[in-house]
């Protein structure tokens, strides 16, 4: 077991030094703090701060998401993280971050001279800083939609996102359609990239081509309907897929705009079914993310992983909400 | 919501028959209650019974596995089922099934007229009449080591199957070998097709070959090894990884019977570490499958399922247990 002593001889300072910089005393400078902060991590060096029942504290870091507000995707998830950790009584930090902050701040070293037992990290992108540290991070970690390969302590947690996708064309085809596009957000996320995936695989199971002109990646945001839609109806498809719920809605406004009706001409389905998707005209067909359930689920691994249960992975089903923005195929009048 | 007399216009007989079939009476015939049972599962009806606080009752159905001794790969999982449903007042059946039984019982059917809430399957296989009866069950039922696809009321508990396999090639790979063979249980089990596909995936991606000639099929048992070792040791394998502890325990025996030493000649690698893995000789180096914690996480997902949440998958890591059945390749004296 690693003690202060083997900090202090590492670094070739006194025990004192070390001590003071463990415990965040002003006498010495910050560079020297980070200093002993960043070995004591190296050496698997634990606090006894980190482990008193009294000094109980999680962080939920949140990055490239909304969640302020009931109808913002992270509301949710936020809320039901909080309410299954205070029942085990932590406190919580909820901790927007940023890229630079993540350069700036080494995570174990983060946690650790914070006095975090664990975080769950919700909204992160493949190429965050973090992401690469977390290969190798010695603290309890849920994350959000990430898939970190062979560290005990990290845990993915997320819902299906090829069986959403394979539910949805599923849907479509049911409903007689063959011509369906899929508008995708960024392959920045695995969630993205699996649900890219996902739709080459349903449409080939389902003995359909996916065209390439009929797939492409934008932005999670209702504007980057307006500079795929158009070549979309060009190429005449009567479905389009959308890699969340914004783009959706930017999707049916682009389509009302050039004159086609949703569903009589295009149907059109989501992905997370955000509050508002059931108030959209019209009402949105879209895949349930269950939110509140997603956040308990984040609490429920990281309590496993704090207790030395290395939880790799829970994934949630997805479900299929039907709405208006669909519509049969035969029920279309095409010319 | 479904009413008896649903059930009674539909079979076309009186509500009280309904009723006596429904609670087992014994005047009528046992054909007329199984319809009737039938007729209220096809229905989605459920009894009173299911729902009442005082009469909460689970079921683990186990088959084609050992479980009475602690040193069956079952009995740690029964046991963490147990311990955690014990602790929120459920009253537990554990049942051994057979293919013959299943065949005679429907699963939903058995499910209510037992009055049971939900049920954990351990050791089910592919062909299994359940199996094929779970795609549309409406009964809570977590699965160990299968997945069904797109049944909410369904959930799937496992260790993951891929990382297992890639640890052991990068764990031999990391020693020098580069003729592993594998010797795998039938392909009767998702798990064990997952790991017959996982060696293929990870031998290509530690850019080595995956020689048909030393891949095999055999059964979960060490009496498997004879039938296959020494057509692997004629064409010069130098590790050998075994689709479970049994299969491994044979292989070491196999080889020091033909006058191979383990693991100066062969290095032999098992997966689940059985309690007896750390008492052979040589003590065997295994992948480790947290057998409690399967049981424990079987009862959460079945707990979550119960009260609506549906967890789709939950899967622990596998640990790599180093012990003295493999070595450096480098320290092995070759011709």
């Amino acid at each position: 077991m690693v003690t202060i002593k083997d900090i202090a001889n590492k670094l070739g300072i006194s025990l004192g030094t070390v001590s003071k910089g463990l415990n965040g005393a002003s006498d010495i400078s910050e560079d020297l703090r980070q200093q002993i902060l960043d070995t004591a991590v190296e050496m698997g060096y634990t606090t006894k701060k980190m482990k008193k029942e009294e000094h109980k504290k999680l962080c939920l870091f949140i990055e490239n998401m909304d969640y302020t507000k009931p109808e913002h995707f992270g509301y949710d998830i936020v809320l039901g993280f909080k309410q299954a950790a205070y029942r085990d009584k932590w406190d919580i930090t909820i901790l927007p971050v940023n890229p630079e902050f993540q350069q700036k701040e080494k995570y174990d070293t983060y946690m650790l001279k914070n006095g975090y037992s664990g975080a769950f990290l919700v909204g992160f992108a493949l190429q965050d800083e973090w992401m690469s540290q977390l290969n190798y991070t010695t603290v309890a970690t849920a994350l959000f939609d990430n898939f970190i390969k062979k560290n005990p302590n990290v845990s993915y947690i997320g819902t299906d996102s090829f069986e959403g996708i394979d539910t949805v064309v599923e849907h479509l085809v049911n409903l007689g359609h063959h011509k369906i596009a899929f508008l995708n957000g960024s392959l920045h996320s695995m969630v993205t990239e699996h649900r890219q995936q996902a739709f080459y695989e349903s449409m080939a199971a389902h003995g359909l081509e996916a065209d390439e002109n009929l797939i492409a990646n934008g932005y999670f945001v209702p504007e980057s309907a307006k500079y795929f839609v158009p070549a979309f109806l060009k190429n005449g498809v009567t479905a389009i897929v959308c890699g969340n719920d914004l783009i959706a809605y930017g999707v049916i406004k682009e389509c009302t705009r050039l004159g086609y009706r949703i569903p009589e001409d295009i149907s059109v389905v989501g992905f997370d079914d955000l509050p508002l998707s059931s108030q959209t005209t019209p009402a949105l067909t879209t895949i349930r993310q269950e939110r509140i359930e997603l956040g308990k689920c984040g609490y429920m691994a990281l309590h496993s992983l704090i207790n030395h249960v290395s939880v790799s992975k829970t994934l949630l089903r997805p479900q299929l909400i039907l709405r208006e923005s669909t519509l049969d195929y035969k029920d279309i009048s095409h010319e």
